[in-house]
């Protein structure tokens, strides 16, 4: 069965500002990970409660928060409580229906945007929610799963070699928004992979019913992944423009380049989009074509027999008076027009390009 | 019969400035309710006449006037006098052919936009039209209708365990607003609904002309929704660049989040559309695919039987001196010619993929 | 025949600011109708020449003049003269084939627009150019015809009820645009009543070579309305942006009010653009269907009686030796075959859904 | 042969800078004339050497030098150096595959336009590249071919009556401008008439295959001739927002004309466009239907007499034990039979309205 | 096989900063060259090692280094290490699925685009990745291939006539992109021929299905050379608006000189890709035309020996009483209706222009 475009908004109804997990729960569970660091140092930690984070509230090192799984509200309310964030935020966080955006206040910025898994056998995408509260010292990530997106970043903080540790939150942000949008790359190719296929296969002319319905998914999931991929490139303009102390003047390079590739995205995307619509025109083309194929088949099977038969049944008359069917020589002359006839004919059709 | 897009404005030809109910009648009578509520206090009360209205003009405590019905053109015209309402605006009010928008004046505020009403049965959508009057502690709603839309909202102020009560005309407006909008997700799932139940019946190729018209009522549908959705982006942009007084800044964050909700609608209507237009290709895809099919039929039938067919008319001719006639095996011979040339042409039928 | 876009512009060729009536003479004698009110007063008169305007010029009172026929390009010239109008506006007024437009001079504004005239039986438009000249105190209005459109207008001024006589030369500029852009809901209504018509009976699935042509007919009339329609939103805009004092602040809000007029309007057309558009789909699936009928009948037909032929063909044969002939329960057999065989060909093709 | 959009470029590979046609020569001589006028004088000469042209360089009347051919690339180099023209401009003046386009340089103003050229039978365009250098007292007008385009401006300037002689090169190339505009209502005009014509046959439903390539060839004459007109407007404006000293306040509203001419002409270009778009569309519903009549007659004559040619089978079989073949009025019955099914048959059509 | 649009990323899962060559290797062996001139001398040399740069680097001499291919990671780290460039930079420059952009450093300014390369039989593009490091007195090219792309400008720097000498590293920056540029022009003939070929002889009525596949190819072609054209116009115009020191005011008018090339070039594909998309409108339509004429010659067979293969089947009937048989002139009045019946139907279809 087709994929629904727009979740079933289950708060609608609800006055606004109550905290209540709106999509699908891919985690029972809540885990919470918190990996603090220094230039010099790095502490990984699975907490249980939220009151373990307030030790790393006012302190001079990176801490990175990672909550996977958001059944779990009181958690979010909790952290909500202490960190001030507004009301508003935390529904955000909560309900997985939203658009990427980038919003700032006072002492923190806001970054909630989706991430593309592709899933293994035949195209299909799904996604999955990625908030970001980014503080000056603290970066929070909410995720709806627990998977290892983020793992590669957190090799690289354990590592220590990299810009890692002696850059702030931005920097961290930047790695995570950096992971999200190359995402898209390994999508891209798989969906490069199933078009090219279908082109091909479209153009070697077995056009089958089977085709079409391959062509209106991959449409879909273009339109669909278009939707969560095209406001990146306004979010991170956004984040360029932004005052904010939080995002400093070196990581706009970075950030610059995460953009690059997110524009990439969107421009392949696009490209997808048009060859899908072309590859639709070309099935229809394609769909004529064999219909004129079959016609042509008919066409010359009726035009040659038609007449042969009609000169049979004359010569199957019962008439008295029929003085041919007393000639010797009638029935091979009449062979030979049944030969002769379909000669012209085949000729006639050759010179038609029917056959 | 297809509804019409453009209501008959019965007021063309009138002077501009008449006051003059233009819709359909929806309600005969008008019904009004205030509710006056401060942090402490609730009173609700339906009145009769505008009179009543006058102790509230200048009070400390929040008004909220809701008018249903529109077509006691009186009352409105009492409410304009009493509060230095321009003549435009009670024409706009009263005429239910409004496009959204949002209008600053000195004292007040004016909005007017479309709720969209989801019908029961099969898809379909009417509207209603609702017209806010924000002055600083009053705001009058008027309504096409009886129904219980602000219902949640009375619910809340009542309870008075929301931020309503200590809050001004502003977020009330913002309330008003967000039920408005939420109110299009419940009618984007039923037309998500209708679409991907369309879209899987037509991809298991049964494409009937019923489709066709279901396409069409649903492309309209779509069309006339975006129609009064698409200015609510503007309409509050404008009201978070509005200077005035009114609005105050606290309540920005409120409209920012209505401001989404709105943005993820209008996308939402667009993909639909453009994937209606993507079925409308399908749907002639599948006609000519169904077609195909009929075509190999006929024309397998009849390449397989006419030349048989003329076999047998040899045979049936009456000349004298056909000597097969008298050879003892000619109709065994001719039978198994009967049954080898099928069996070659579904042979040949069969690498054609036709059968 | 098919009306054509692009009017033969007969003065191509000519050198520019020669004085010449463009376009097709509508109206052979001028009439010329002054129209002098104050608070207290009104004055109307048809005078004969342009002197008598004279005593007008330097009056404190309003004074309207409406030129209807504009072949008497000398009154055109004398009115230049008098009144210090640049030549190339001159040009402009007698030439019909302006786009809509506003222009901003020392001492007096110029605004050139369309006016849309429905005719009675088909759908079909004629336009009217209607130009203003406005000055402090006076208002030009030229016409290409001598019809009733403006007379509302002279109703009001008449009754002296409304704002008409306290206000200047910008009110009456905002009645006459009024006046004018509201002609169209007449026209959106009778288009839409003819497009709802089409697409009922389109989906009633009888569509006729008839229905083609209406459908590029409404199509181009439709894109013939927009050229001349969506201009005006710009026009009135540049009218709010203008800083001349001959446009009072008080005017604004009516201004606007013509605005959201035009673009209601415009939405509406941009509709009707969009459902003619797919109307044109519906008619090719709808000719697909029937092709579809047609071919299924044919099918039918074929399939059935081609084998039973040539069953009758093979007993038909001449051959000496066929034992088959000679059976007597041969004839009724091959009975029973025959009505077999089609009954097991309808249940297939019942199964097939093509009965 | 379709002609080629894309000139061939002989000068890629080339350094830029180089001087050197590039174009299809139109003319091999190249002809310099020269008009110098004052407000009480006009002297026209036609002159051989750019050293002529010296005397007028300092002079304070207005001078006019048209160079009609541009293989002698000498004359321009020389004209350059004189001049002080950049070497890029030079190039630009010889290779006439320019973008229409406004420069500004310190002493003088460059314009190069397309001049669209109608051809006599058939519709077809020619391109003339104009090339305008715009010095304080002298307009140097660079044109491909020897023909009268701008034959009506030196008509002016000799009759002296028109502003021409009191105003400077602006007044000069504003008239020039006006000119090559106008000279598109022409096209329009010629354009108009096929396309409507086109549309006329196309709707009486005769579609020819020869309509199918007509449609073809407008629809790329309006592409190309919107690339050179589309610029037009960009390029007026541009030279409105000009600082230059060169255009006077007193030419904008001219240049405005000039602008609204233009506008005028690329409305009109994409409404043709438009009208093209859907006649493709009509053309393949006009198929479609004839396809369908064409179909509709197979049908009913192959369903008529394919079930009484069985039936003729039936009674022409050879059974030894047929009792039908002994009855008297078995012959007269089944003639009654041949009538009825028919009959039978085509009122079961003509309620189809398949007749 | 179709090629396909989203090269595989290689790098995606690593992370951002490490130095790898991603795209196809085309050269295995890095070739370094030299060219430093001044006005009065040139001297190129190929050089081994990244130290023999040094030694250019704080001279007043401008030079030129031209590096092919990208393999060897090693060279581009160490001039990234000596001349100071970021790390995101020299990954950009190893990357080869860049989009083409301008960026801004304290001392150098970076550019990144394609060169497309024609190959030789049928239409194909490859594209090559030019990267450029513009410093004071130094322009680095960093190249995929070895060609002679640049050699043009190499000539003309030994040539030593041209401005190259006296002007900085903008004049060949802008050379180089000039070149590049320039490159297209040679591109969009050969696509010009292909379209203009395709055209004619689908016009001409003899769509095949090879055509299909060739406007099929030509439109992705047209789509991915867009992709990488489209860039350049906003790429100059960054580089027109940079305040940057290293472009000289006089540089500007040679980068409009390109940009204009750029416009022309981006144009022009646009022109394409409408005509390929209306080529596969007529590609649709021909189809048609064509199965139309199938259909009628089917019909026109049919329609002509059923009804007299009907009467055949009459008097082949066995009856005993049939009067009609024993008749004298019944068989050549049979042939007369044989006859008649098909002039009857060929005028008939004549008329209906069938034939």
């Amino acid at each position: 069965m087709t994929e629904s475009i727009n979740a079933v908004s289950k708060k609608s109804g609800l006055p606004p500002g109550s905290l209540i997990h709106v999509g699908s729960v891919l985690e029972t569970v809540t885990r919470m990970t918190v990996i603090d660091y220094s230039e010099d140092n790095v502490k990984e930690k699975e907490i249980q409660s939220v009151d373990e984070f307030l030790k790393y509230k006012n302190r001079d090192t990176m801490t990175w928060v990672i909550i996977e799984g958001l059944t779990n509200v009181s958690i979010i309310e909790q952290i909500g409580a202490i960190f001030g964030i507004h009301q508003l935020v935390l529904e955000d966080i909560l309900n997985t229906n939203q658009r990427p955006k980038f919003e700032e206040y006072d002492d923190h910025l806001y970054i909630v945007l989706k991430c593309l898994l592709p899933e293994n056998e035949y195209f299909s995408v799904t996604y999955e929610q990625i908030s970001l509260l980014i503080f000056k010292n603290i970066v929070f990530t909410f995720k709806e799963k627990k998977d290892d997106l983020l793992y590669p970043i957190l090799q690289r903080i354990r590592a220590g070699k990299s810009r890692f540790r002696s850059f702030g939150s931005d920097y961290l942000t930047y790695a995570i928004l950096d992971t999200i949008v190359d995402q898209n790359f390994i999508l891209l190719d798989s969906l490069d992979d199933e078009i090219t296929e279908l082109e091909d296969s479209l153009l070697a002319s077995e056009a089958t019913p089977d085709m079409l319905s391959t062509i209106q998914k991959l449409k879909r999931e273009v339109i669909s992944i278009r939707r969560y991929v095209s406001p990146l490139r306004e979010l991170i303009a956004e984040m360029l423009r932004s005052e904010s102390e939080l995002i400093s003047e070196k990581t706009h390079i970075y950030l610059k380049d995460v953009s690059d590739h997110a524009i990439r995205v969107v421009e392949s995307i696009e490209l997808y989009r048009e060859i899908l619509t072309s590859l639709l025109d070309i099935y229809v083309s394609s769909v004529s074509n064999k219909m004129n194929a079959v016609m042509k088949v008919l066409t010359v099977f009726s035009s040659i027999f038609i007449p042969l038969t009609f000169l049979t049944g004359i010569y199957g008359m019962n008439f008295e008076y029929m003085p041919e069917l007393k000639w010797e020589w009638a029935y091979p002359i009449l062979w030979t027009v049944f030969i002769t006839i379909p000669v012209l004919l085949l000729i006639y059709f050759k010179k038609k390009k029917w056959l």
